[in-house]
């Protein structure tokens, strides 16, 4: 390996916005990169473009990520630009008054894209009101009239040194990264600090399990059917993720199988599983023609009574656990990944899991284990969100109103 | 590293349909997973996923490509899986029916996805209908009526041994390679074979330059402006790779600097280059409101036009060939695009052109061969696509109406 993938976390993300500040830490994180004391957003840019580098950013419900992916050579240059930008990022009137128009295009292309609006009503369907059932990139009214000043407080006030993570990793020592951070971070450093801080619980997250019915004149119906989880910290996790797999994880799952492989009934069909510090969610995925989504519909229903009644079989479960083993080392080849593992890990548990001990946690997970957490999450009432040609709620077909209904 | 990256590359693409077997080869390449002699679906599926592996497929305009992403443990299965399915994957009658429904979701899903639409519609606007500007998912029509027979044809006539390349990268030896593959290929290997025999030209791609617009309820406008080049083995490649990174390749660039940074105008803007045998095309892409398609469309022919008369600068040359080499090395970490590009260099070129022999090609580009081809390509009369709310060609900004009289 001849890179270094360099990540700089914030504990901080739409979860920690009122409604009136709804995308304040996603709109923030795209300022912070136009303009510092010594650098724009143009020379930022050429600094890294001359290498080739990657810089960029992501923001979700309860973390906001800066990163870059860069050759070794380079390493020092970008710890340099990510602390600078983080640290002191502007956010100046006139750059908040450009951005806001890319953020709303931003929105909007969120918009167009059905399987990012999908998403978000879902965790709306499970959540409500609640901040976490709330979309990251916020509302038009709020980011249409957030001011500088009110950004800049959330700056001020969310990014403290102990709720900030360097995760580095690549063709570098720790050593050398110690000694790139002390320079960059310099007097943001917290001194005393051992581990993250762990997030601040404002309002516990309770699921509500509703629907959200989004009408768009699309081809595809794009439907998602979940329940509510325990979140990172749950022991229940090993299981639930050996569950997941099981269900919709692989070409060999019971809803890859049944809906795609068996009957034609989808393209893309799988189930996810999500985690946040204090909950999480199951949910499963498909998109179909629109008449369709009512046999798409009984189908996936019918899988999940099943498996919560008998759970999975032992072969299945054994496959589950090799996909599992399989696909993470496989997915821990390249250096951004293996940043985002130390990253998440010391800012979410305060600890570093090495892969041996998360392989033996899949390895240990037995048919009991599966049963119990099929039976508690799968028999939860579900949440329901639905983009699709649906005007009014009684346009859908009737077994997806049967769920809405519920 | 411990993964091994598997390619069997067929230089097979919708590009060798008649209009009547249009969506053939990626119907094909579907049709291939359901069943061989040995295999069902299922089992392929049980045997990938028991070891966290990936199997999947890819048609384009020019190739096909069945791949697999497995530890070195199962590399062996994997190839073994992977010819079997490439050399006898039946197509049988009833697979066909189910299968078709599939490829009809995942035409829908095109439909819905209005960047991937754009991107077919604009290949028609440069090429009209010769074979390249046709979709490579085919028209509902015809993947509506293709039956096995028909399909079964086209593999036997178009899947022979001098057509094929298996490439192979990460922790495995070539002696190791050729023995597997030996061994799951059998008499299906062309023993005289050195090179991959050239595709065969049946139609000199031209470009006729039109437009095409998609009437679409979106939120978003979607243009995409662009102009034909030389492909694979035009001597320009390098000065057009240059230019392409200097016009919209990176942060940097000009595009993403006055469309993005200094307007707010779109969110999402680039350039791209796509070769292909004979030709290829340079294209500008960004997505905007429908109210500032006429900004956006005069911002970037404006940039064109001032880089076809002026040329780029000397440092924006130098940038570009940095952007170019980093990207370039950080993009061969893995073994899936080490294996790629070992795959198409065969299949397109006969030959494996080292890392470095590329590097050298990009660091000799002069600021005059980046002159001489701007003002070759980006003179040429330009092709539009358009999706975005427009019923009628009228109710297009009168800066793209330009564009489509022209």
């Amino acid at each position: 390996m001849r890179s270094v993938s360099i990540g700089v976390w914030v504990g901080v993300g739409s979860r920690d916005e009122t409604p009136g500040l709804a995308g304040a830490a996603h709109f923030l994180e795209h300022l912070l990169f136009k303009k510092t004391p010594t650098r724009t957003a143009a020379s930022i840019a050429r600094e890294l473009d001359a290498v080739g580098g990657e810089l960029n950013a992501f923001t979700s419900k309860e973390h906001t990520c800066f990163y870059a992916h860069v050759l070794d050579d380079h390493a020092a240059m970008a710890v340099d630009v990510l602390a600078d930008v983080v640290v002191r990022g502007e956010c100046a009137a006139a750059d908040v008054e450009v951005e806001r128009e890319v953020v709303l295009e931003e929105m909007a292309m969120r918009d167009d894209d059905h399987e990012d609006l999908l998403a978000d009503a879902f965790m709306t369907a499970v959540f409500g009101d609640a901040p976490i059932g709330r979309p990251v990139i916020g509302t038009p009214e709020v980011v249409g009239s957030l001011s500088a000043h009110r950004i800049r407080g959330f700056h001020t006030r969310r990014y403290t040194p102990d709720r900030m993570v360097v995760a580095v990793a690549g063709n570098i020592t720790h050593r050398e990264v110690v000694s790139l951070v002390r320079r960059a971070f310099g007097p943001h450093l917290d001194p005393d600090a051992t581990t993250a801080a762990p997030r601040r619980r404002t309002r516990p997250a309770r699921a509500v399990g509703a629907a959200q019915i989004v009408d768009r004149d699309s081809e595809q119906t794009h439907l998602m059917i979940g329940m509510p989880t325990g979140g990172v910290d749950d022991p229940d996790l090993p299981a639930l993720s050996v569950l997941n797999a099981a269900v919709g994880g692989g070409l060999s799952s019971r809803l890859f199988q049944q809906i795609r492989e068996e009957r034609g009934l989808a393209y893309s069909v799988y189930s996810s599983l999500d985690t946040f510090s204090d909950v999480g969610t199951f949910s499963v995925y498909a998109g179909c023609n629109p008449e369709r989504a009512g046999e798409v519909t009984n189908v996936v229903t019918q899988i999940l009574a099943d498996i919560a009644e008998n759970g999975i079989d032992r072969d299945e479960i054994t496959r589950a656990r090799g996909s599992l083993r399989g696909s993470m080392l496989l997915g821990l080849e390249d250096t951004g990944s293996r940043m985002h593992r130390l990253g998440l890990g010391e800012i979410d548990h305060g600890r570093y899991r090495t892969v041996a001990s998360s392989l033996r946690r899949i390895d240990g997970v037995r048919p009991v284990h599966v049963s119990a957490v099929a039976r508690k999450v799968l028999t939860h009432r579900p949440s329901l969100a639905v983009v699709g040609p649906y005007r009014r709620e009684k346009d859908l077909p009737a077994e997806l109103r049967t769920l809405v209904d519920h």
